[in-house]
């Protein structure tokens, strides 16, 4: 049982991390390495305060040097769903179950859209999570939109249950991309999905249509109403008070998921408030058991 | 006209500065160039994302660096009032008035109490600035609560004035102070003002009672809502939204002064905050002149 887990390694992430490590909590920080790839592609950073003129990289690699000074690691695992487990969450990440007394969310923006029929069919044919769903979908034909390369590995795990996949890569493919043989690259994009009770159809942009069983989105990230069912968001973003309490009691949220302006230090500054929230939610908890 | 006026040169005023600055704004940031004594005498910071292990005085250091390589000055006047303007407000700090559109209070924490009668006798003895009010005890006999060693400017001032001065210093004075004749050094401490319609004594912690015809309190800051009034506060806090906004348009807030933790992470991302809400709130009336 972890007093928290932290959900994305981006800014917001990290200074949530550096303020329980001081504080001496057991907590996960889950999410790339090499942090965002947002803040690794920013050009020329003049505001973060008592760093003037940084780059993306140079904040990137002040990021690590950070967590490593503090003993920091990043856990490598993508989330694929959390649960309310009475008394804290579950969280579902990689092939692991953690339980959790509370989670912070700092998931970063979902710029992807939806496509059409992706929220009605969801359940229905539609799934986030190769792990989770994969088995049902063994012998069928299913297709795979990938938004970067982490997606790949997902898409060999499919490709082994599968008879045929369609691969629809969002993203430029390196030259080392080697998928399995029943696995049909398409340069193409998803349109709209449809069908009678479950996914039978993917439009695509050019306008061919593939029948297929189901359809999964190998996201960079979740939208966080649909990482957890109930959380209030204003549909952009997730709803948060001062204190970057979310309306769940025990989840916070923090960075650009929580709205504009999407600025590293915003993102810094609400890290450190939602750790400081978790604090005393902790001590909370504590004193009702004493009692 | 200025665009805005930030009060407070702490980590939330540097912060908001920054980002006016990059967005070619007219302002000015009003405050101490030594930053607060706060940050200076801070002993270890470990959670300033991207640059652990620090120094309240290595802080203090990239806070100025940070401020020459973007070329922005900072202007040391004590700000004494602020009020509308109607399309604006006018501020009152040092000997000047100044007139702007907006205005980001970043004033820091005064976590100095208020004494018996201060509050009743407000305006009727009770004074927070030697200059706006210094000439109405002209050969009379006042006493004077300095809490830190930038009152002695102004203690200076009113003792060519008046006739008789209590100096009640509430702070280790230095070798070098030396105070005109006429003033009287007590180390003791006020707490309590009494009189009929005006103040007429001031009793001090060790019992003994002054006869008086003012008090002046010269604090480090004031209160927010004694600067601005109509300001609204929790008693101890400026209330803000997610915005930074206050309840006054075009007035926002920042930094310790809206609450805790009180944190250099938390102050940086709300001057920022700030910052870019001013922004929004400068380009809607523009829009709505050319309209």
């Amino acid at each position: 049982m972890y007093d928290c887990i932290i959900v994305g390694a981006g800014v917001a992430g990290v200074s949530a991390a550096v303020n329980l490590k001081i504080r001496k909590k057991q907590f996960l920080i889950l999410g790339s390495r090499e942090f965002s790839t947002k803040v690794r592609k920013a050009h020329h950073i003049q505001n973060y305060v008592g760093m003037p003129e940084l780059s993306g990289m140079e904040l990137s690699n002040a990021l690590s040097d950070h967590l490593s000074a503090m003993e920091i690691e990043i856990t490598e695992n993508r989330v694929n769903s959390i649960m309310s487990s009475g008394n804290g969450f579950f969280l579902s990440a990689g092939s692991e179950v953690f339980e959790t007394k509370t989670v912070i969310l700092a998931t970063g923006v979902e710029f992807s859209k939806k496509i059409e029929g992706e929220d009605a069919f969801l359940g229905r044919g539609v799934s986030y999570c190769a792990t989770c769903d994969g088995n049902f979908y063994r012998g069928k034909c299913i297709a795979v939109a990938g938004s970067g390369s982490e997606a790949e590995t997902e898409l060999h795990f499919l490709a082994e249950l599968a008879e045929k996949v369609y691969y629809l890569p969002l993203y430029q493919t390196s030259e080392d991309f080697r998928p399995a043989a029943n696995v049909e690259v398409l340069s193409d994009r998803p349109k709209a999905l449809s069908g009678a009770d479950r996914v039978e159809t993917l439009t695509l942009n050019s306008g061919k249509e593939l029948k297929i069983d189901g359809m999964f989105f190998l996201k960079d990230a979740l939208a966080p109403s649909t990482l957890l069912p109930g959380l209030n968001d204003d549909g952009m973003h997730i709803v948060t008070d001062r204190q970057m309490r979310t309306n769940l009691p025990g989840c916070f949220a923090c960075g650009d998921c929580t709205g504009r302006p999407y600025q590293y230090m915003k993102a810094a500054g609400e890290g450190n408030v939602a750790a400081h929230s978790v604090l005393e939610y902790l001590a909370g908890l504590e004193k009702a058991q004493k009692a």
